[in-house]
């Protein structure tokens, strides 16, 4: 295992995946900053992703890697892309393609304010409540 | 079990916590809009940054709740925070009190860039070489 200090201020790409050879992808949108989605990535998904500049991920509960996009042709090109100081996780700034990159069919997977200053049951806010495109019509059922 | 419609379309904050009873959470600059850090939360740590409007997080290494600064005095204070679509993540839109959000002694633990469009080994660049800070004066060992 690498030295703390080489994996932090080192220049070589050592990702740190879990138990489940993964890492946290975060993606946001390349011209508004604007968080779009988190998700993870394998050392497949990651590697593609280096190797080709669109973003590919891995699904943790279908246990398989995708483009994204690939089904509902919303790609995300990538512009640039980082690593955090531990190398477990990794940015992906995006041109988004398409309305959204949400399944749900909104611009971002972040579509609903958790209130502060509570205590107990939180009632969600909705900040993009209508849809930007119709899931149903994008992905296959 | 919620029901995916529910989960996803509902005002009930019910995050999915993973099977150690972690969700990710995100925390970006709330004025610059930069990703700062990715970390993880438990029901407590969510419970207390909901009720203290101050970030909490869950450290999996060292098995322990946090509160963000509490040594380094480098707090953030959430401006708001949203949940995504499965609800298994969290955004925290943060002033970040101090010089940096990362233990390293930089303002954002993204300060290095991945280079694309290469397959094999990529050498990472630095963004932000520099220290905001000294971590060795700020944390203690």
């Amino acid at each position: 295992m690498a030295a703390a200090s080489e994996i932090e201020e080192g220049t070589v790409l050592q990702p740190k995946y879990d138990a489940d050879g993964i890492v946290t992808a975060v993606a946001t949108d390349a011209v508004t900053g604007d968080l779009l989605m988190v998700a993870h990535m394998n050392a497949e998904a990651l590697a593609k992703t280096v190797a080709s500049g669109e973003a590919h991920y891995y699904s943790r509960s279908r246990r398989k890697l995708w483009r994204k996009g690939e089904e509902s042709g919303h790609t995300q090109r990538v512009v640039e892309m980082r690593v955090d100081c531990d190398q477990d996780a990794v940015w992906l700034k995006v041109e988004q393609t398409g309305p959204g990159a949400c399944h749900t069919g909104r611009k971002s997977c972040f579509y609903r304010v958790v209130p502060l200053g509570q205590s107990g049951a939180a009632k969600l806010a909705f900040r993009e409540a209508d849809k930007a495109f119709d899931p149903g019509g994008v992905y296959k059922k």
